[in-house]
């Protein structure tokens, strides 16, 4: 284990600007995963971590203790001092050890005869990260996102997916009414207005397509005119509409109840 | 309409106070609304503003100069330069409207027998925002939360809610164990393991207080004690949770769905 205590360190230099740019982590395809549960979840998908960085204070957790006593994930281990590691991690809380790992090519292939959740415009990297991790709970498999999605490997949206990425197809910068017009399942946006059908009027046997929009603007027009249908979720309390995130729960849980799937046990 | 341009202006130094203070809000029963959408929301729940404060650039957008214009809101306007509203916002895009408003009282007294949402440490403002968001459009009337929640009024939570509070009867620093042992509908809490029961299993006609918990530790367990029943959310692709605002929606939707409420079109 290497051990680093100066700002000065190339390896710091060079991890730092890893941890901090998405351009340099695009350039270099790596991603960073801040925490035992990221790290974990990478590791449960049979990846390997290309190298651990922990802190002093992270080094004397048990379960980053356990996590390191226990075999060989990675050749290259990197302790630096506390202070150094808050310099590093991108969220407020330090958690005491991060991962940086090769970033997943997007080798499957796009299923058009799938299920699949599509994002037009989500922005928010927390309602990102909810919805892969909602998509993920329900059995989904591919996530197709619009170029001005939220990034989806960036450390926000790795915490808040919570592990979700490394059980799904990822596709990024995805022309989605292309993606739409071969689709050969039911596509269907959330929508408010007088030609949408209710949510639970639908049925949700066969591949279906969910589209979600962007908080502010709802799915744009171009994406809205190549999907089959149009869907709301019936409000009895008037309010107007719900987090994009809570209304993709919504949808994709309604998708379960309806496949009746035998639960597996959490 | 007063207008400000000096950091030094006591007007201003109180507003930044109360802006920037959760403590100060407390004190002084003030909440600060932040953009014209949670501003419209008081004013449709026939609440009034004590103060109005608008930037330069946002009097010259279209909707908040229509907003000015129409009739007798608030006699109190202030318009601040674009620097200074900008210390004042605590939110990163300023919106170029606040409104300081009274701390809605917790007239309403709690209702033992009818519906509720109840959240034990749920601590990220996002997540506690949109649980209201989602109560509020299911037809929930009353949410109840545990000492250690978000600060419900906070600006953060507010801007989550997207005016969600104002449709609410909200009850902060809640003993909820006190609450479940009088209840006089169905509990139920959000629980893996095996003592729990399928969602799509229950009977959820009648009324119902929803336990949801904080991200990392559930329902804590003197909480779970007082409820009746621990559910299930089904996850057939075998991952391991929801977001806890995703799970709340799901659970608040399921009850709309079983019950069946005629949509009020949205």
């Amino acid at each position: 284990m290497k051990y680093i205590v100066s700002r000065e360190n190339p390896r710091f230099k060079a991890l730092k600007k890893l941890c901090q740019s998405g351009r340099e982590r695009r350039k270099a395809r790596q991603i960073v995963l801040d925490g035992m549960h990221l790290v974990e979840s990478l590791l449960a998908s049979g990846r390997s971590p290309l190298e651990i960085v922990i802190s002093d204070a992270g080094k004397a957790r048990s379960e980053i203790a356990r996590f390191l006593e226990t075999g060989e994930k990675c050749s290259s281990v990197i302790c630096l001092s506390d202070a150094l590691f808050a310099e590093l991690a991108p969220v407020e809380t330090p958690s005491g050890i991060l991962a940086i790992a090769s970033m997943p090519d997007e080798a499957m292939r796009v299923d058009l005869a799938g299920d699949a959740v599509l994002l037009d415009g989500v922005q928010d990297p927390g309602n990102v990260g909810s919805i892969l991790r909602s998509a993920a709970a329900a059995g989904f498999r591919q996530v197709l996102l619009s170029e001005d999605c939220a990034q989806v490997w960036s450390p926000k949206v790795l915490r808040a997916g919570m592990g979700a990425h490394f059980l799904l197809n990822l596709h990024e910068s995805v022309r989605l009414p292309e993606f739409l017009n071969e689709y050969r399942g039911l596509s269907m946006a959330t929508a408010l207005g007088a030609d949408s059908t209710g949510l639970y009027e639908q049925r949700l046997q066969g591949a279906v397509a969910w589209v979600f929009g962007s908080e502010g603007a709802g799915v744009c027009p171009d994406v809205m005119a190549s999907v089959a249908r149009r869907v709301r979720i019936p409000m009895p309390g008037g309010c107007e509409s719900l987090n994009v995130a809570a209304a993709a729960a919504v949808c994709l849980f309604e998708t379960v109840r309806q496949r009746n799937l035998a639960p597996v046990s959490c």
